[in-house]
């Protein structure tokens, strides 16, 4: 049985090697998840424990691919940025896309236990993944920007859909209806006025998304003689649109 | 907040259509199973639990995807092939190898616990996938050929190695020196002059790996008036090589 | 002055070999000949002297590729057929679409005055080239069909139109508006009756277009002794859409 | 003879579109230049017909193409750099090759009797072109350093190598012998002692290459009542490895 004489099928296989010094970004997304959320009872308008869980799962991907220097997610998204330079499966684009995707989804499915109370969710829930790339400082910025923007239009919605809803009553479709041409401005006052909402008090993690970096932090060395330094993924609920985070954070934009 | 400044970033996303008239085959492979199946006391050579474990996913991937026609695995991988003429997610190849990674990966730790005493494995694990196109007939039967020659050729070299240091005692290093430079009559040989073993008498399963297809099934009518003809998922374990599957199996490849 | 410290950005070229098992196109088209023609009195509705340095041009790129194995050409078009197992520039889409290209453009401007009476043409003309692959012999037989009927209307539209305007004195909008609707049918009776044209007795040149392909010829040996076979380019302009060319060619859809 | 249901076929061609918000190098390459140059009797070690023919070659290549805003060329090759932002051909990366290496080298035979005695080459030449990106402005200068590096390495070698053949007499196994391992200070050296030729007083077009960009320049109204401003295709010499180039045209890396 000569494997050998069917060996021409691996030429077949295409080379997708991205652009190098540019941005690699793997966006995972949930399939489905307006269906999946609601058959597993997703507290609305935010579960905080599906949040968990998603921040969760994405630090497992972050510890796994060191070359990822920052991950932002809001809903049933997540994306990974991958240090410019990567050389990480000499950045192949399926590779990337396809591994960060198949961790994203098996952390999802195998902490989910500890964020809900049932011991696996009614069926195997499933992410999709791409790989883009973006060239420059000012693109990827742009990038975090239009996620991050995107998460605060939706939640602001989100919040004043489901208290329309759930404190004064209203179907889905008069909700719905009554949110229809409005703008933030409009929605902060129902919220405001209506129940009593400062939607600017609302939970930066609602708001804001989460951001994951790595940051040095100190340890205490065994012997007790003092601390050494240990890098960890820690979770954020800034603002990345405007200058501040990066300023802070110059690192990141940085050839390192 | 204006999301809009910052929508141009989508522009930087790009096509990936595949060649329309051509197999598209997507694989997935474990992510370091050698230590994974190490590490999961996976019995050697073969896992019995982990081969249904795998079968388990592969039918959820094909139960989700009506355009996959045909799945072959052995081993840590498992080969997915869609018909020429799909049109599933508009035949972008990262949209399918990352949504049938994502499943096969989800629906691996979703099973976990109905193949393996433990609830779940030590930590998630992950595949990677990748899109492959096949023009022709020729092709699609030569890629097949491949994975099941592959399949054929590790398992005789398995059974020969773990035979001779689970049966003979020797160690790791010893079984890899023996099996140096034999040709397959050699470790055939081996195993019947030495173990009693006839290889061709080794579950087929192990020998061919695993093919599923759709079958029609007679399902027997509520009423008990008689059966109606339903398609099921089925696994077979027999020669892909030669031509009688695909003669008997014909309309695999003829347009549907 | 180190060229070593640069050479990095040779990285940044990708990989774009061709599907290999595939027919591959390169289709070249002239690049605003409409202008092009009227500026250089392009005799109406068809140039005769234009169409033969069009099959000049494709002899010459067909000459210098030899895996070419036919070629079409009508109006400002010619596109080309390599075979499909063809490893010429490693089936590289760019290398093999700007070297017909280019060598197009080369032999169209080098052999004008050979065609034209000015020794040459009143500005540099271009051609724009593209590489499409073909899994299958239909899919390429259908290609080819559809560059023919494309040819078919085209000319069959622009002799009546011209007809029209030369023969009839109506101009280019009147023309144009007595055209508007009307199908094939409607057009032969226009050339019949009002001009006595029977349009299938229009030169199958103009009709069909030209498809180049390799032909054994029997060539004087020097001595007088008798003859030998060479290769040899002809021009022909039968119909390639239905079955009766493929079978009297084919040797031009089997692997050699 | 309906085309449509031909038309399928269409749907084969792929999306190439360039990354957005990247530089965009096409280059042409002379296809056997060095046979070609030795059938047309170019001067050795460089041929100022050959440079001028292909430096007005270019020239047409970038009054075509506005967004073109620099050019580079040395011995039998050119690259075209354009615009970060350009939108030619919405950025398609085969449409960008073909046309420009089709002008390419239409222009080189068109104007081939300007520049050399004969009204036309022995037989038609050839270029081809490869389009590649580029995602910072250290990218694209590394690029054209490169060019001009390997401009400054070919021409040392080939002024030493012809006048050890030219002037000293030597074969050119003799020359090849005698260079073989040398660096750039032997090369000097041997063309200082052996020919009193100071190689930095060579014609900077011959070390440099040349290089095209765009300059606004005072033209005479006219009606004689002074000047007004015209946009110009000028060629200079100069290095662009090091800062002073960039400095002065710092417009060219900055979006306009």
């Amino acid at each position: 049985m000569a494997k050998s004489k069917f060996e021409y099928v691996r030429l077949f296989e295409t080379e997708d090697r991205c652009l190098p010094n540019s941005w690699i970004v793997v966006r995972v997304d949930g399939k489905g998840f307006h269906k999946f959320s609601t058959e597993h009872d997703y507290e609305k308008p935010n579960d905080m424990r599906a949040l968990s869980l998603m921040n969760k799962a994405a630090t497992s991907v972050m510890e796994e691919f060191k070359d990822i220097c920052l991950a932002y997610g809001q809903s049933d998204e997540y994306s990974f940025v991958f240090r410019k330079e990567t050389q990480v499966y000499s950045r192949r684009s399926a590779k990337l896309s396809t591994n960060v995707c198949s961790l994203f989804t098996s952390a999802f499915v195998y902490y989910w236990s500890e964020h809900f109370p049932s011991s696996k969710p009614l069926y195997p829930p499933v992410f999709d993944g791409r790989t883009v790339l973006y060239p420059s400082n000012q693109n990827i910025r742009d990038y975090l920007s239009w996620r991050q923007a995107d998460c605060h239009i939706n939640n602001l919605y989100n919040t004043t859909f489901w208290a329309l809803i759930l404190k004064a009553g209203l179907t889905a479709v008069e909700a719905e209806q009554k949110l229809k041409g409005t703008l933030s401005g409009d929605k902060n006052e129902i919220l405001f006025s209506q129940f009593s909402i400062n939607y600017n008090k609302e939970p930066e993690m609602l708001r804001k998304g989460t951001i994951l970096v790595r940051r040095k932090v100190p340890v205490a060395l065994p012997d007790g003689s003092g601390t050494r330094e240990k890098s960890q993924i820690v979770q954020l609920h800034t603002d990345v649109i405007g200058d501040e985070f990066w300023n802070e954070n110059n690192h990141l934009l940085t050839i390192s």
